[in-house]
């Protein structure tokens, strides 16, 4: 895949998505229509092995190899007291990953998944969104340009996450830019800030819809603009899986928001992509009803680092043992209702 | 475990079961206190590990060994047009399982749970329950001893789910006895059933609830009326869990309908099970309510088999692998907030 060089390139990418494969769909529907059980009843599993034909282009999908990307990145809003941690656990975290030591270690495994973390500059955060674009054009279009090219070549779904202490701040912002409304609305307590730390969040959002006003009224700049790199490169994956039409799970309320303006681009720009979960924090129901998503899971988790997705994956997986393990009612001689 | 064999017998186990291990679990959640996580940022993930701490009695559980049982029983009830689906269709299924080709095999498998398929006299139905109790006090005793002596006897974790044409029409009359209610506020439309048999299903319910009236407010005389062999030998599979402090797994409307006795019996009696779901079943989620279950699925499923709990079992390992496997924020040298 050729990665873009400059925003224009990525513009260009957006505008011409490719659609899924509706025949693969159509068949993948029908062969659920004969499995030996009353038809529906597997609710939510059945229009996953759909989903999953559409996008992988065959009825009977498979999840040999699943992506698990963890992106990382520093944020400058940080310095304005946003988190509950400080942000060098940013890197500790990276060092976590690296050593087996984290939760999204342990639920790759669990997922039979493979887990590719990609610190982005993690030593050098990006500007205060509130005083400053927090990327140049330069650095925005390599975040994303390397959110691109961790998509392997081969994977059959992707799995998109991120770590960077202060980027649920970051993903309100983007939010309250693409979908309206202000910085108390979208933001939520992240990794547990207190109602000072919630109002400083708040206020941050705010400054920042100020400062950068109607700039943000075209999703790219808005991402450039309040979001962070581990955000574009959020995006930047979601869209080279749909150039290559591979599925995506996203996580929680980060994850959605550095995917949403891909959908802002093209109205149809997330159809490849699964919300795994619905997180704990505040604003990700809010933020998925505007995605038109509807979370697989609903585990009271906020965490982050491609956690929720991880999980949903085992459903995903099961939606498809059963959809190409199981018998016929003619095969079975079992009477049809 | 010596086997009941009279109602008394199986009413007195019921009078003294134990409770979890407290101190397993306080230790299991200080575990989760210094993993490298935000405070309860895994959500309902912890709840579930120190869940399964208490009931096995070790602050880091183990799911190696969880067993699947699925119960199948013919209705009385099923020749009043209350199924989408004919009677035979049971013991076809109980084939289909045998073949390997239902749902529930290709779930159990990717859960890595061992099933065992536990066919209840599937060729005599138990009596209509609209014009008798439908099993005779010594069939009722039989179908629990034989749910009790299913549970294996190193399962760490006990899936219980069920196969039987027209038992959705049993479980609504049994929530009804427990909870109150009439039948239209209980029935759904099971495996899919119309208007007519909707309604069908509501009168069945009601004519039951009027033919036994008062002898329904003893929860094992509810479960001998209106229940059937599936649902008492799954009430038994509960009680035989609870008396070995094994965690139990319930699957749908069915499968708690049949364990719900087992809390109208002592309060805390199903303090060692969870739901691994709700179900699209129109009852399920009131029913849940009443039981005071949070179900930890909600997938749109109305199968049964045990398919819903089987799901669960995925999320439920997830919890364990975080639980165990996570660094702590001082091994990894993380900055705590």
């Amino acid at each position: 895949m050729n990665l873009p060089a400059t925003i224009d390139a990525i513009r260009a990418l957006t505008s011409a998505l490719p659609a899924g494969n509706d025949e693969a769909a159509a068949e993948a529907a029908r062969r659920q229509a004969v499995l030996t059980k009353p038809a529906g009843s597997l609710g939510r599993l059945e229009e996953l092995a759909v989903f999953l034909a559409r996008w992988q282009g065959r009825a009977v999908p498979g999840l040999d190899r699943v992506e698990v990307l963890v992106f990382a990145g520093s944020h400058g809003v940080a310095a304005r007291g946003v988190s509950a941690y400080p942000s060098e656990v940013t890197a500790q975290m990276v060092a976590n990953f690296a050593a087996g030591g984290a939760a999204i270690n342990q639920l790759a495994r669990q997922a039979n998944a493979a887990l590719k973390v990609i610190p982005l500059s993690v030593e050098t955060p990006t500007a205060d969104f509130t005083r400053a674009p927090a990327m140049s054009e330069a650095e925005f279009v390599q975040a994303v340009a390397a959110g691109m090219a961790a998509v392997g070549e081969e994977a059959q779904l992707v799995c998109l996450g991120e770590m960077g202490i202060g980027n649920t701040t970051a993903a309100a912002a983007l939010a309250a830019a693409l979908y309206g409304g202000d910085g108390a609305g979208w933001v939520g307590r992240g990794t547990g800030v207190d109602d000072a730390g919630l109002a400083r969040k708040a206020a941050a959002v705010d400054a920042a819809l100020a400062l950068h006003g109607a700039a943000l009224a075209d999703p790219l700049e808005a991402l450039r603009r309040v979001g962070g790199r581990e955000l574009a490169a959020i995006f930047g994956a979601a869209l080279a899986a749909r150039l290559r039409k591979v599925p995506v799970l996203l996580d929680g309320f980060v994850a959605s928001a550095a995917a949403a303006p891909l959908r802002g681009l093209d109205g149809d720009g997330l159809a490849h992509a699964l919300a795994g979960h619905v997180s704990a924090e505040a604003g990700h129901r809010r933020l998925l009803r505007h995605m038109g998503l509807d979370p697989i899971l609903d585990l009271g988790m906020r965490l982050g680092e491609a956690s929720g997705a991880c999980l949903a994956v085992n459903v995903l997986r099961s939606a498809l043992a059963c959809h190409g393990g199981m018998a016929t009612f003619a095969q079975a001689g079992v009477s049809e209702g």
